[in-house]
């Protein structure tokens, strides 16, 4: 059964158990995901009051790109999963005369590669998510404003989450350069998102706390 | 049916939409779960390994208390959806006569205080997922140790979303002696758990990233 079909509380367990999958990086893009979709929500708590009545086309066209970023994070909940496979075949791979070292050697090192790319497709989700919930927060009604800053917590977690779904592939790689250059684009995400999605947090913090 | 039988497809659905549950709250409960669940993961893949049969037994002690405060978090995402229908239920109260003002503004105040009551009790599970965290990137798998990392961000985002769900009711509260008793315990929390989450979170960054 697809990961997204499984009932909460089936997906929980599973992800308790000992199976490689669900794993962190599948559980980072379902947070992701549960992010974007509070921010969907801040915009249909918003549609359709008049005293957002201003706001109504931006709130309309971010509900939009919302529902289509949700729904790749799911897509990625189920790639991340798919993407274990040929890393466990081939850490399965024996090794026993050269030739079969250098056989698992090289396997191995594109099948690290390919587990990258899942993460890393997940955090550029979840950055996008930080931006639209930056707008969220900013134009959305007041009343939701609590569930944009759970919507900024929750994205910015999954980022950082997948990122160490990145560094534990590109930490056994052997071609450095290439690592280093997955390394940078996940910093890069990093240094720019995870400071906004605080930033965001702090602002309906102190909303909140103001009276 | 119950929030956690629904699936994960619909889950996030439902978040997305106007309906005001599941909403910041729950969806808080649920990452915590599942920040908690990754620290089971991390156990599950620790036990019957050699390499770490002297930790054996308190991974052991850890996965029974995890299972149980995942159940728990588990437990709060329907108790939060449940508690909301109380204060809509004393938001629509009339307020035409003086009687009826004094009325609603008694019901409110109460429903108010039972709302702070679930997102309190979610920051104090999370705290306690981040407990165990703590020790599964202690004592786990270094195998794992990215989903340590993972659980450590999770638990953290859960703990601080829940947060803003006690500061939006407590704000509205008219008994501010007691919305502020109810403020101090979540900033206690706060302070103790998110550093610790983030140092859990930075150990792990900086394993991954050694060579």
């Amino acid at each position: 059964m697809e990961m997204m079909k499984r009932s909460c509380e089936q997906f929980l367990a599973e992800l308790a158990g000992k199976a490689p999958t669900p794993g962190g990086g599948g559980t980072a893009a379902l947070v992701g995901a549960a992010g974007v979709a509070l921010g969907s929500m801040v915009g249909s708590l918003t549609i359709g009051k008049k005293k957002y009545a201003a706001a109504e086309a931006d709130i309309q066209a971010l509900n939009a790109r919302s529902d289509i970023l949700r729904k790749e994070l799911e897509a990625l909940v189920q790639a991340d999963a798919e993407a274990f496979a040929p890393l466990a075949a081939a850490y399965g791979l024996p090794k026993d005369t050269p030739e079969q070292a250098a056989h698992k050697a090289a396997v191995l090192e594109s099948a690290l590669d390919a587990a990258c790319a899942v993460p890393l497709q997940i955090m550029e989700k979840c950055a996008e998510g930080i931006v639209l919930v930056e707008e969220y927060a900013a134009k959305g009604s007041v009343l939701a404003v609590s569930d944009a800053g759970c919507a900024a917590a929750l994205c910015k977690a999954a980022l950082q989450a997948a990122s160490l779904n990145v560094f534990i592939n590109t930490k056994l790689m052997t071609d450095r350069a290439h690592a280093a250059e997955l390394d940078a684009k996940a910093d890069k995400l990093l240094g720019e998102f995870v400071p906004k999605a605080d930033a965001v947090f702090a602002s309906v913090t102190e909303k909140l706390r103001m009276r």
